[in-house]
């Protein structure tokens, strides 16, 4: 049984976590650390887990923490795992990254978009980008997973294929990309109340998002050159569920079973990623839940584009789920342990 | 291996069964019967289920269905599964009812507020109504059972305690009870368009809601009384989720220690039913996707009545999840087999 | 051209202010008060009224406003507009409280339920409880009016001319009421966030609820003795609508005909009251963004009680709508000046 | 006063010229065509409107109505204005088309994309594209008006300026739009369903939708050269609501002051047309129930690329709103005339 830890159990990444590993056979949950409510039941925080969880919350303490698991999730804000990670630590026990600290290996650009030093960039080599589906191998070895954001691994997972076959040109690459509101977190903004979401939606962070280096970076080793793209998240009044709507110009003409065979290339073996049916869209609502991201694509002739889309469930592919499936490659599990869970509809 | 059919599997209630057997170790769906869509991949219908399963619809033949599967789930309007049901099919298989065809006992009383002849009345008294919690032991017994209605569920299990007991007077309830959308089922009605439900709510079949006698049965059983209620829907703008006000008035002065004792008397081997701590109010939230009925109750001593209050799933503990939970009894399996759904939030 | 100043422009209720004043033809807003945002543009804070108010929020100086302005609409939290009234202000300027300060006339039951001092329980007395449908001839008088809360609006007028007429018993009164996010403010609270209340429905304040000692009274009054009811208030995941049902004993047996002509008698001349059709129940949507209360009611012969049922927007008639509504009055205007809102559907 | 007729007037656009037509201090509706209510009181179709409409849905005769009105508003689905118009009717009243017949004036790409015959193309020359910020003179003159698409105002208006002044290579456009549901209209449709449309989201239409050639037709018209875009719908749990992100290339290195200053140009006497200031991101909430359209942008010198951005409700600017606004132009009357409508928040 695989003893892990939480730190930042109370957000709504944490929780999910909570909830994925309570279907675990192999893991349990030994440490959920919150900051905000040390002392306080868990079930008392997230009352969904009345009589599941009988826990207390704890401090973020991780020297601690180090010794009394095998793995250790940060679900926290930029910085706290970077401030706190070191090699006593790393040597006693595997952390997996749900922040974006370790995702970007070019400090520099980390530290301008961030804005904020980087407390631990030694560790930035050793670190290995946990989108599965592409870093498997490397993830099996690593002690220290960052795991990827939700709006990169919903991209890059879409247009992967297509750009490491060359099928497209990297410089036309636009991504426009929506998201409910848990991936806005659990702080109490104005902005983020109930009367302020409801029945609206809007464009945030354009041009300057914190996710698109991360996906460029990601982006320029499938392409093997570097690429730059346009990256547009917007807000949309509904809890769960990212859908990226991406373009690219095609670099010659291409028919329908060529490039659907480059995705069947990449993914007919892989649980997880759904090439779906020809013309059908994808939608939030048939992964809701679930770690599956589900990806398709139309041709258009006439501006010879290819349209690339794709949707998962934020919280779970897009991050606790990835986080889970990541764990359990590295501890040699199923990697799907834990993650049969059916997308709910309605 | 239980082989199991869905007459009615691509409504809301017949996927949820869907969903909830996809992860059932010890049952397999081998009939996915859809009138609407025969010859049709379930999952084009569901696309949720997309590579998941990958079976085609068939019709509704329950004899024929009866030879090939060890229970069959009825979940079709009402009138469907009276018309079909004879003795040479429940010889040689059992079935779960998930529409109100054998839920009352009194057939005058069923053909008067339904508004159809039932046709197979004779088994009205071999029928079990599937309350699990309350009429466990016959539910094993059974070869026909009675799925409980969403409202009758959450109302009974919320009342049953204080009303058995004696403690308030049944000629006092009212019940005030709210519902998410999908209980409407997926029939294209205008009522049930986006447009018309979003930012919008309604009572509606005010006093004369085909639900009421059904509550009025099981609480008159459990009064020893006959009991009439006043029960109202309301149309809340969500997918999922029953809430449920009751109010009725004690018949003596009670602490609220006393009644949680009695609460805790009935539920606290029950896993399904979650007695809260003091003061907290039922929230749909804390039990969507899970087969929870979260309970609670408030004393208010200037009027001496007790407020009742009970959230859950419709789709799962009010018709799927139950059923499945009534398969398990009838099958000598564990009672949660399939049910171990972690309410998800947000 | 009448000058009008609010204190607290920038919560919801100001806000409404703001919106339905800008299209009053013999009023103009000459202060936006804010303490949370001086000197910051009114349009960025509300940009909905972007190039339609081109102020600057202001402090809440009661004492200066009141020299330059006809009438102040205080929309703030409970306790502020008693800490500042005095009489000389009251010789300058007429009032509008829309916080509960003046609206209960016995000041032990307001200290008690709200947990505050009354600081100038002095004007209780001369202060008019401004439902105008009712106490219309002492609004046009007054010099301070207490603006009725959102759910005593509702549930009065939805209970009054029964209870008036003698035709319920009065002990037997239970208000369950359901409403929109918006009745909750702009604070940032968790509880309030998107995530936390789409997709959920709970009661709040059961037994307990500070608008419970308002409905008594304003009831009391109507039934000529003292009125104790029950009073359940339910968080519902939309922004706009209140959607009460009351339940009680008919006194006696009666038909539709006597019911609907005692709510005739009281509201067909009122043209903010719309008694619905048969059987056609008040829904939130219809009266969404506009003044009007629709009620109903059912009579169950069965249980020999009556459903009385009422909707309206809580920020229109249950807040700035009846605020303008008393304002007209009592500066001699037309009642329904800057009101004539069409509800908008969807 | 203006006598007008609504073909159509039971759909979600009907009925908001209805809403709107209610303010009008100058028109009045004489005639409320509904197939498919006729005879039927408009006011219960849409109970919002009672007490405020007593009028009775009349068939859709155009030839008898255009005996009776002035103008003719027709919100009906393609084909139904196009095959009723004739010299005669023309020669009596003036004619607002809400839907697509008389909007694209090469009839072969109509009805390519249509994929039907157009009965009275003799009309396409004369009729006048209602965009009335840009068309304003020839509205003022015309008999027939082609109201514009919701999807092609938006974008049109969030783009012509930069595209007019050439300031953005034509064939880099690429349109990312997302509609709230009732631009799905009112008909009972599976997809419509709350439950369907509710905490989801989708493409749709892709490479495919018909509003493509009207956007490209209006765009080449200000390019003054044939230009191609990618069009990408998508379908958002809302009401109302429009938001366009329209990306392109910059053929030149511009500051922010340039491009405000190319905006203001076009649009500073626009009342209907609101460019935001810096960095502030249009929300469809802040124009919801109003005729405006929020516009702004944000220049990427990384990628060299602006992105343009929109936000209008679809039912009032992108349909009913404008419509009213080219009658008002149509009549000579002042065209903010019943569209002072305060866009409502929350």
């Amino acid at each position: 049984m695989i003893k892990a830890g939480i730190i930042g159990a109370t957000g709504y990444a944490g929780a999910e976590l909570v909830r994925i590993l309570a279907g675990h056979r192999e893991a349990e949950i030994k440490w959920y650390g919150s900051r905000s409510y040390i002392d306080k039941k868990y079930a008392q925080v997230y009352q969904n887990m009345f009589q599941i969880v009988d826990d207390t919350c704890m401090d973020d303490n991780m020297e601690e923490l180090s010794k009394e698991v095998d793995v250790i999730f940060t679900a926290t804000p930029q910085g706290l795992c970077a401030s706190l990670v070191n090699d006593e630590i790393l040597s006693r026990t595997k952390i997996i990254d749900l922040s974006a600290d370790f995702r970007i290996k070019d400090v520099k650009v980390y530290e301008k978009w961030y804005g904020i030093h980087h407390p631990s960039a030694q560790y930035l080599k050793e670190a290995v980008y946990g989108l599965c589906e592409i870093n498997r191998g490397d993830v099996k070895k690593a002690r220290l997973i960052a795991n990827p954001g939700c709006y990169p691994t919903c991209t890059t997972l879409s247009i992967y294929p297509l750009l490491k076959e060359g099928l497209i040109d990297p410089n036309t690459i636009i991504v426009d990309a929506k998201s409910g509101t848990s991936g806005a977190g659990r702080g109490a903004k104005t902005d983020n109340l109930f009367c302020e979401v409801n029945e609206n939606m809007k464009a945030y962070g354009v041009a300057t998002h914190r996710h698109t280096p991360e996906i460029e970076e990601q982006l320029s080793l499938a392409a093997g050159e570097h690429v730059l793209i346009n990256f547009t998240p917007h807000l949309v009044p509904m809890n769960r569920g990212i859908l990226i709507t991406a373009y690219a110009s095609l670099k010659k003409e291409v028919t329908y079973e060529e490039v659907k065979a480059i995705y069947d290339k990449y993914y007919e073996n892989e649980k997880f990623v759904r090439v779906l049916e020809a013309d059908a869209c994808p939608q939030t609502k048939w992964v809701e839940g679930s770690n599956y991201v589900d990806v398709n694509f139309k041709i258009d002739p006439r501006t010879k584009r290819v349209i690339m889309m794709g949707a998962m469930d934020n919280l779970v592919k897009g991050a606790a789920g990835q986080a889970v499936q990541n764990m359990n490659l590295m501890f040699g599990l199923n990697e799907s342990e834990g993650l049969d869970l059916v997308p709910m509809f309605p």
